[in-house]
C-alpha cells in the first residue's frame, strides 16, 4: 500500500492503491476544505505535491503556471506510489485538531487476518465437496449394482457408512461409471463423518473444478463472494443492491408484502435475480462455469434468510415472534432459480432467532470468538445492530432495532451509500466549514450513514451541537440558520449540490442518528449487566457492517456509540457475515461451529427488558449523560473549547 | 359363493358371483360343447335348470318350448345363487373324464389368506404415513421456530429422534400449524425406527385420509391397487397394457430404445401414463382424492423397475449384466409425473439381480415364504418364469427365459390375455371336439396362454399328440389337418371366428410351449439339485401369475411344468407382486423384510448353470423323458388309452 505524507502536519497514512488524495486527507485528518463532493468543481482542494507523483486528472481551476508549481485538486489525484504533499495555504482548513493526540488509524482486519484467527482444527473438508472414488469394475462374478459399487468405495475408500444417491444422481451414475473407466467424482453433502448423499456424479477425476459462492444477503445489499474451494482463493467479489427494495425498503414492509403466496414468490425472485446476476458476472469475469459451483452459503437475518428459502417470515412480525425455522433445509439451487449445475446445493447459516439472523452467526465465525478465551465484544452495525458479547465458552447476544438512520433512511436529505452520497464529512471547529467526499467522487445527491456520523460527530466536537442534539444557540454561524424544520446545518449550497438544492441536517436528522446510537450503546450495556461484565473487562471489540469502509472509531466513540476503550481494543472486521459464510462454504466443522453458535447463543429480547429502556435514555445524549464513561472524550471536548476560546480573543 | 351342481355327473363347483355357466362347466370339467367363445351364436352349451335359477339372456337358439323347459345357454347364464344343472344331451361332449379321480379344484389364496400367513411381527406402521402432531403453543418466554416445535413434538410424542425437514415441507408448516390451531399432521417418511423425513404438513388432524397405491410393472400389463391405508381395505383395483408395449414386446426391445437419453425419457412417461390413468380411475370410482395419495409402492422386474424411475436399464443388457441400481431410492411422485398430492412419495421393491426383480421379492414376501420353517417353492409365471425355493432362513432364486408363449407371443394365433383371447380349452378325447372360452365371451380372436395351455394338455391326454409335441400320425382326423406349416388341429373355424379365418394350433405353437414348460421345470430342478432338494421335501408350491385365473393345476402337470406331488402342496396366490406391493405400502418392517429377502436371496444364473440345459432337454418332453417323475400322469394316460381303445371297438 502507498503512503501519503503529509507537511507540515507530518502525519503519514497507507492508503489502496488508486486512493484519491483528497479521501487520504480525511482519513488522516489533515483538514483541506472541499465541498463539491470530490467532482473537481469547487476547486478548493488544492495540494501540492513536494515528493513523488500522482496521477491526476487536469482542472480548469488550475492555472499552468501552478500546475508547473506541482499544485493537483486532491479529489482528482490518485495515489499509485508514495508521495508526501502539502496543502496548499488557501485550501487549509481550521487548524484546529479534533483529534486526541493517540490518533491511530482504524485497525482493519482483512479476510486472512480473521481466517488466522480461527483455530485449525475448524478447517476441514467443506460440507458440500467432490469425492473422487474407484469403483472395482465388474465381472460375472461380481455383478452387483452401480449404486452398490459406489457404496462399497464410499465406505472403504471415504470411511463414510451412510451414503443416500437421490434420483437425479442415480441417473447419472451408470454412464458416468462407465465413461470415467470406474473413476467417478461424487457430488457430495456430508452432513456428518458417517452420513452423506451424493448429489450427482461426474465421469473420472473433476476434483479440481469445485466453486463455492458465499452470500451476504442484506435488507439493502447483497454481497457475493464466488471461492475457489480447493485452492482457498476468492476469485471475486461483488455487491449490489437487493432487487427486494423496490418493494420496500425496511423488513416488516417486506414481511407484509410476503404474507400472501404471490408476495412471497415474488420477494423470493427478486433476491435470486439479484444473486444470479452478480454470480453470473463474478462467474464470467473469472473465467468459471456456474456449472461447477457446488453450493452457496447463505447468510442473513432471519426474515432475509426467509425469504431466500421462500419460506413465509410473516410470524415473525407480531409477538410471540415465531420464526418457522431456525435451522434451514438444504436445498437445489434450481429450485430457487440459481445458476448451477444440477447438483448445486444450497445452504443458509442457522438464524438463531426472530431477530437475531444467520448473518450475525457468521460474524461471530468470522471474528474468531468461538476460538478465544478472551471475552469479545462483536457489533455488526446495520438497520438492525446485533451485539453479542462472549467467548469459545458462553455468547449472549442482541438486537436493538437502531433505525435506518445508518443507511440514510428517515434522514431529510439522507440516501443509501450509494454514489452521490456524502459518506465522509469533516467540519472546521473555528469556522464551521464543511469539507466533504461523496461515494463516486461526484457531485453531492444526499448524506449516507458514515457521512452523518461524521457530520454530527464533528458538530459536537466543534461546539455546534449541544449534548442533547440540540444546535447551540451560541454558536450559530453562517453554517447553521433556522430552516422549516427549526435550527439546520447547511452541508453542501445548492450551487453545488446535484440536487439543485441544499443539502443540510436538521436536528431531527441528529436526534435520530442520536437514537441510533444510543440504542447500539444501549444494547451493550445490558450485555455488560446481563452477564455482570465491565467494559474493561472486554479484550476486544469487533465492529463489523458492509458500510464500514469509511467508519472512524474516533467519530463513533465520540457520539457515545461505542464504549470509550483502549483504541488497541478496537478492530474492524468489515462485511462479517459474508467471510463467516465463506468460511462454512470451505469447512463442514465450521458449519458445525455456526450450529454451535447458533445454539449457544443466549438471546436477549430487549423489547421486554427494562433495563433497556433506562440504558437507552441514558445514552440518548453526546456521548452520554454518564460523563464518566468517556473521559478521553470530555478531555477532547474540554481541550477543543479553550482552543476556540483562545481563537476568538 | 354359490354353489353349482351338475348332474347327473354330481360335480359340484363354488364360483364367483356372477360368473357364467358355461365357464363353471368347465372348471367343473364337465364336457360341454361350445365353439364360439361364450357369445351364444354357436347355440352349442344347452343346459337345463333343474333346481334354483339363473341370470339368462335370451337366445333365438332356443324355442319357446325349450325355454318353458328351463334350456338356458351356458355361456349366457350368470350364477348368483346356488343352482342344479343339466348338461342338454346334445350338449353333451365326451363321456370320458380326463380328469383323475382325485380331482379337487385349484386352491386359490385370497388376498386376506396370504396376508393371515404373514407373521404378526411384519405389520407395523406404514413406511409412508401421517403422523398427527400437538406443537407446543408459543408466547414470548418460548419463542423458539416452528420447526423446532415439530421436532421436539416427534421426539416426544413419537420417539423419532431425528426429523429432516425439506423445503417443500417447510414452506407448508406456519400456515399449516396455526390453521390446525398448533395440531399438524406431518406426511411422514420414516426409513428407521429413528429417523423419518417430512415431506409435508396439513392443518389439524387429517389422518383418516391415507392413500397408497401399489403397482405391479409388467413387462405387458401393469396392475393397479388403491388401498386405504387406515382401514387396509382395496378400495380398487385395476389392469390395463403397459404402453410400453406400442414400442416393443419384449424386455431386450426396450433397453435397446432407452439406450438413448429420449427413448429412455420416453419410456418412463409411457409407464407413468399407464399408472396415471389407472390410479385416475380408480380413485374417480372410489370417490378419493389424488392428492390424499400418500405413496406408491411398485414391483416390477429389473428392467420395468429402471425404466420407471428413468433409469437407464442399459448396461443390464450385455455381460457381466449390470443394473445400475438394487435399491432405488424413495423420489417424488411429481417428479415422475404421477398423480398425487405435493408430498406424495414413490418406493420401489428392491431388485436383487438383474434378471430377478422387485416382481420376485414382492412374490416371497406375498407366499409368506419368510415366516415359514417349511420348504416353500413359489414359481411366478410370466414373460420370464422366476422361481424361489426357500423358507425364513434361506432363499435361492432363479430367472428362466420362459418366452413370451405363456402371454400370447411366438404362437401362430397367440394374443395377449385380452377380450377375444380364448382362454379356456376342453377337447372331446374321442372325436377332438373343442370347447372354447373366450375373455368377454366374444367371438375369439386368437389364444391365449392359458388357452394354450389347456389345449396342449388335452391334445397330449387325447392321443392327439405325442411326447415330442408331434401330432400323432394314427390319430389324424377331420380336427387335424395338414397346413402350410405342417399339421395343425383346428381349434375354430372362420365362420366362427371373430377374424374370419381359421383359428389354429400348429406343431411349432406345442414346440413354444414345450420349451417353455421345459425351461421352468429345467429351472425348478437345478433349484433342488443345487440345495440338494428332493422334490418331496417341499412342503408347498405356490403358483404365481396374473394370467394364473383359469390356470389349472391338472393341465400344467400333465404338461410336465410343475413336478408332481400331492395336490393339496399347490396353491394358486395370483398376482403375488401385486400383493407384495401392498403389503410393503402398509408396513415398514415389511419393507425392512423386503431388503432382507432381496439380500438373502442366492441368484442362480442359468445361462452359464451346465446342468440347466441338461434338465432343459430332458424337460423337453411331455411331461418328461424320466416317466417316473410323473408316474400319476402316467397312469391317467394309460387308462384314457384303453378307454379309447374300448370306444373304437
Amino acid at each position: 500500500m502507498p503512503r501519503v505524507q503529509f507537511i507540515p502536519e507530518d502525519v503519514s497514512i497507507l492508503v489502496e492503491q488508486g486512493e484519491s488524495l483528497l479521501r487520504a486527507a480525511i482519513l488522516a485528518d489533515v483538514r483541506v476544505r472541499a465541498s463539491c463532493g470530490g467532482d473537481g468543481t469547487c476547486g478548493k482542494c488544492r495540494v501540492i505535491i513536494e515528493q513523488g507523483a500522482v496521477d491526476a486528472r487536469p482542472s480548469s481551476k488550475l492555472s499552468d503556471s501552478q500546475v508547473a508549481q506541482g499544485y493537483v485538486l486532491a479529489c482528482l489525484a490518485e495515489i499509485h506510489d508514495d508521495v508526501v504533499v502539502r496543502i496548499a495555504p488557501e485550501s487549509r482548513s481550521s487548524a484546529l485538531a479534533t483529534k486526541p493526540a493517540s490518533r491511530v488509524a482504524n485497525t482493519v482486519l482483512s479476510a486472512e487476518d480473521c481466517a488466522a484467527r480461527v483455530a485449525d482444527d475448524a478447517s476441514g473438508p467443506a460440507p458440500i465437496g467432490k469425492a473422487v472414488i474407484t469403483l472395482q469394475p465388474p465381472d460375472l462374478s461380481n455383478n452387483s449394482s452401480d449404486l452398490t459399487r459406489v457404496r462399497q468405495a464410499m465406505r472403504r475408500q471415504r470411511g463414510i457408512a451412510n451414503v443416500a444417491v437421490p434420483l437425479p444422481a442415480l441417473r447419472e451414475l451408470p454412464d458416468a461409471a462407465r465413461e470415467g473407466d470406474w473413476t467417478v467424482t461424487a457430488l457430495l453433502t456430508q452432513p456428518t463423518e458417517s452420513d452423506a448423499w451424493i448429489a450427482g456424479f461426474q465421469p473420472g477425476d473433476t476434483s479440481s473444478r469445485q466453486l463455492a459462492i458465499a452470500v451476504d444477503i442484506g435488507t439493502t445489499t447483497v454481497e457475493v463472494a464466488l471461492v475457489d474451494l480447493v485452492t482457498g482463493a476468492v476469485l471475486g467479489q461483488a455487491a449490489e443492491y437487493n432487487r427486494q427494495t423496490s418493494r420496500g425498503e425496511d423488513v416488516i414492509t417486506r414481511i407484509i408484502l410476503a404474507s400472501t403466496e404471490q408476495g412471497l414468490s415474488e420477494l423470493q425472485s427478486l433476491a435470486a435475480d439479484t444473486i444470479a446476476e452478480l454470480v453470473e458476472t463474478l462467474c464470467a469475469r473469472a473465467g468459471v462455469a456456474t456449472h461447477d459451483i457446488m453450493c452457496y452459503v447463505a447468510a442473513g437475518n432471519t426474515v432475509m434468510t426467509h425469504l431466500f428459502f421462500g419460506v413465509t417470515p410473516r410470524h415473525i412480525r407480531a409477538a410471540p415472534y415465531i420464526p418457522a425455522a431456525s435451522e434451514f433445509p438444504y436445498a437445489h439451487a434450481r429450485d430457487l432459480s440459481l445458476p448451477g449445475g444440477p447438483a448445486t446445493q444450497l445452504l443458509a447459516l442457522p438464524c438463531p432467532a426472530s431477530w437475531l439472523g444467520g448473518d450475525i452467526v457468521a460474524g461471530v465465525l468470522a471474528s474468531g470468538i468461538p476460538w478465544r478465551d478472551e471475552l469479545t465484544l462483536l457489533i455488526d452495525i446495520g438497520t438492525n445492530g446485533e451485539i453479542v458479547l462472549g467467548n469459545k465458552d458462553w455468547l449472549v447476544a442482541c438486537s436493538c432495532s437502531a433505525g435506518p438512520a445508518f443507511e440514510g433512511g428517515g434522514i431529510l436529505h439522507g440516501m443509501r451509500a450509494a454514489a452521490g452520497a456524502i459518506e465522509q464529512v469533516r467540519i472546521d471547529p473555528d469556522t464551521l466549514e464543511p469539507t466533504i467526499m461523496t461515494i463516486g467522487g461526484v457531485k453531492p445527491l444526499g448524506i449516507c450513514g458514515s457521512g452523518l456520523i461524521d457530520c454530527v460527530s464533528e458538530l459536537f466536537l466543534a461546539g455546534a451541537l449541544a449534548r442533547n442534539g440540540k444546535f447551540a444557540e451560541a454558536d450559530s454561524s453562517a453554517s447553521i440558520r433556522h430552516g422549516e424544520r427549526g435550527p439546520e446545518y447547511v452541508l453542501v449550497l445548492a450551487e453545488e449540490s446535484g440536487t439543485g438544492a441544499d443539502i443540510v441536517v436538521t436536528e431531527p436528522d441528529v436526534e435520530n442518528l442520536i437514537r441510533a446510537k444510543a440504542a447500539i450503546f444501549a444494547g451493550i450495556s445490558v450485555l455488560l449487566e446481563c452477564t455482570d461484565v465491565a467494559f474493561e473487562e472486554i479484550a476486544e471489540v469487533a465492529v463489523a457492517g458492509g458500510f464500514g469502509h469509511y467508519l472512524d472509531l474516533e467519530r463513533i466513540t465520540v457520539l457515545g456509540m461505542v464504549p470509550e476503550l483502549d483504541r488497541e481494543k478496537f478492530v474492524f472486521i468489515g462485511n462479517s457475515s459474508l467471510l463467516g459464510a465463506r468460511h462454512v462454504a470451505s469447512s463442514r466443522r465450521m458449519l458445525a461451529m455456526a450450529k454451535s453458535v447458533s445454539e449457544k447463543m443466549t438471546y436477549i429480547e430487549l423489547s421486554v427488558n427494562a433495563g433497556f429502556m433506562e440504558s437507552f435514555v441514558s445514552a440518548s445524549f453526546l456521548p452520554h449523560t454518564d460523563a464518566r464513561l468517556f473521559p478521553e472524550t470530555e478531555r477532547l471536548l474540554k481541550r477543543l473549547r479553550e482552543a476556540r476560546r483562545v481563537l476568538k480573543r
